[in-house]
């Protein structure tokens, strides 16, 4: 491990501004909102008066009044929804002659042809997509910190100049994020496995609760709460972003038809007895399939899962508890490396899930039950 | 809320025994280990002997040898894989001429139509399905506090006597968790919607994971984490549970695969401008009805999910910050409501999500921040 920081954004800038802003919703106002706090000088505008007057009195930077004077920036960051990304992204393009720009859209290879199209000077053009975000949306939202530790994903085109790539790569350092290099097809790619193709199967989860009785939902534990937390997400967000990835999106999703026609055949085949072993065999490789993808999900710090030992202790449902229970082992110097807490219906009590390295959780179990709590073994 | 603790399985036993367990996995051993902790008498049979020696070494019950005389239980609890649950229950029935017989496999209908088949007396027949599990399986996995807190379905026959009934529900209290009323078919069909088709669902979404390029793994983010933790369950056990319950499932899954094929449309229109609009009211009404359903899963202690604020606050990832966090809350006198820990690929800093009573998220980020902590407003 280096000894730089990477728990806090640099406390000097790489970017030299001006840095101009369009778009002051979540993602544009915390962009403004980091580089402010490490003294670029940015400036803002919104169609919306409202979010650009909430923009600027968190500090995300100064707003551009009608009749002002262009800005002259560095660097132009677009930060709009993905529907007009290519359409406010070439207007930048033509209005900014000096300027590098960059658009923060969740999809790129629409965004990257819809330019082409309309013959915008790429050179100066950066794809930029930052994997950061949070529930709400708007400015009021927005957090200097919103991409410290996050990949930010730059996508240049073949005809991107160095000197903007590198622009944009500083700018994502300075916010605290690690860039991570991908064209336009392989980013797309990318986040409809990881993130649009996840995003609809929990919503296609939770859609089957809407209508079910009571007494079922009472049955839920863990598993179907991490299952559909996301399916809260907002929808109209995300039907653009979906609709914008379209194609990469509906081939993983032909791709789970076929694995869902062939867990049918399978479950409707169990029923009859001569047919049992093969249900069986091919519900068993469906399960297994599932488990050597999990499997490859790289873990904290990247790389390979890491092999903790996992101590379960019960949490009594009484004020203060788990400050305790985490003041104690504060105490005792350990060093948690992951941490779930579960809690079903009807539960008084919660159950905590304490990770620590390999090797260190006889120790923590031993400790934990000489001070009086209940270690599940 | 009654004075009576639920934090614990009650000090005295209502269950009389002796009880007789038959198979002594992670379900089995559990329960002779809740019932030994209890002072009630429990003898063990599995066929196999590994499994066994390992269950009366752990002290869950004194193993029958082979010419052991007959126990003459006052309940029977067969703890064994689904596809042979009614076999062994028909045959304890049959062996155990004055007991209760159990079962606690987790799919119901089909053990229940099997054992009518055999014309077992199901006047002593009572289904369970204690909702609780590991990851682990086996008797050196087994807990006497599995069951506490968790839902217990019992599932009477309508040939099922009343005392059977209360006797199961006596030793589902015995073992701290709280009994639920199902019948057969409901019980199916609750547990398809909130466990067996989630499971699917997971392997479906992760199984894409096994042969995707690293670069996009590299992009994970907490969501996919959830949704593909439960991916790594056992290929086997899962194949036996799902065949079990196999036309409940299917139903669910023709449902799914109905969403599925509209979300692939709406994708396929979005390509072309025209139809759009409409791509986009698809897609967006599929995400919202996935939010409604996930607004009914019950929170904490059941009931409609209570509202929290959430302060998220940067832990760096150096030893002992995370339990300096929480020492420093207890001393707040702080009620944490829940808790989630996030970091994604490359991160070297945590995230903690902290969820305390509504109205109390803003005085904790004021003492957190004065104290050092860097919060995510």
């Amino acid at each position: 491990m280096s000894g730089r920081r990477r728990d806090a954004p640099a406390p000097h800038a790489a970017t030299v501004g001006p840095v101009h802003i369009i778009g002051t919703g979540l993602i544009g106002a915390s962009v403004g909102l980091g580089l402010r706090s490490l003294g670029v000088d940015v400036s803002l505008e919104d169609p919306s008066p409202t979010a650009l007057a909430v923009a600027e009195q968190i500090g995300a930077g100064r707003a551009l009044g009608a009749k002002a004077p262009a800005p002259a920036p560095t660097i132009v960051v677009v930060a709009v929804p993905p529907d007009v990304a290519a359409e406010v992204t070439a207007a930048a393009l033509d209005r900014f002659r000096q300027a590098t720009v960059t658009d923060v859209a969740s999809v790129k290879a629409v965004v990257l042809a819809e330019l082409r199209a309309k013959e915008a000077d790429l050179a100066r053009y950066v794809g930029s997509h930052p994997m950061a975000g949070k529930e709400q949306a708007g400015p009021a939202a927005a957090s200097a910190d919103l991409f410290v530790g996050r990949p930010w994903v730059i996508v240049a085109a073949p005809e991107t100049s160095p000197a903007a790539g590198l622009a944009v790569r500083a700018l994502a350092a300075d916010l605290g994020s690690h860039p991570a290099y991908l064209d336009a097809a392989a980013h797309d790619a990318a986040v409809a496995l990881v993130s649009h193709v996840p995003q609809i199967l929990s919503s296609l989860t939770a859609a089957r609760l809407a209508e079910a009785p009571a007494a079922a939902l009472d049955l839920a534990g863990q598993g179907l709460r991490d299952m559909t937390r996301i399916a809260r997400s907002d929808p109209n967000l995300w039907a653009a972003i979906l609709a914008g990835n379209g194609p990469a999106i509906a081939g993983v999703l032909r791709e789970v038809r076929a694995d869902l026609e062939r867990a049918i055949v399978a479950l409707e085949l169990g029923v009859a007895g001569a047919t049992l072993g093969r249900a069986l065999v091919e519900l068993s490789d469906l399960i297994a399939s599932g488990g050597r993808g999990a499997a490859r999900i790289p873990g904290k710090h990247g790389g390979a899962p890491r092999s903790f030992d996992v101590v379960r202790v019960l949490v009594p449902d009484r004020p203060g508890e788990l400050g305790r229970l985490f003041q104690e082992m504060g105490q005792w110097g350990v060093n948690l490396e992951d941490l779930a807490l579960e809690h079903g219906a009807g539960q008084l009590v919660g159950l905590a899930a304490i990770a620590v390295a390999s090797g260190e959780g006889r120790a923590l179990a031993a400790n934990l039950e000489r001070a009086g709590w209940r270690v599940l073994v």
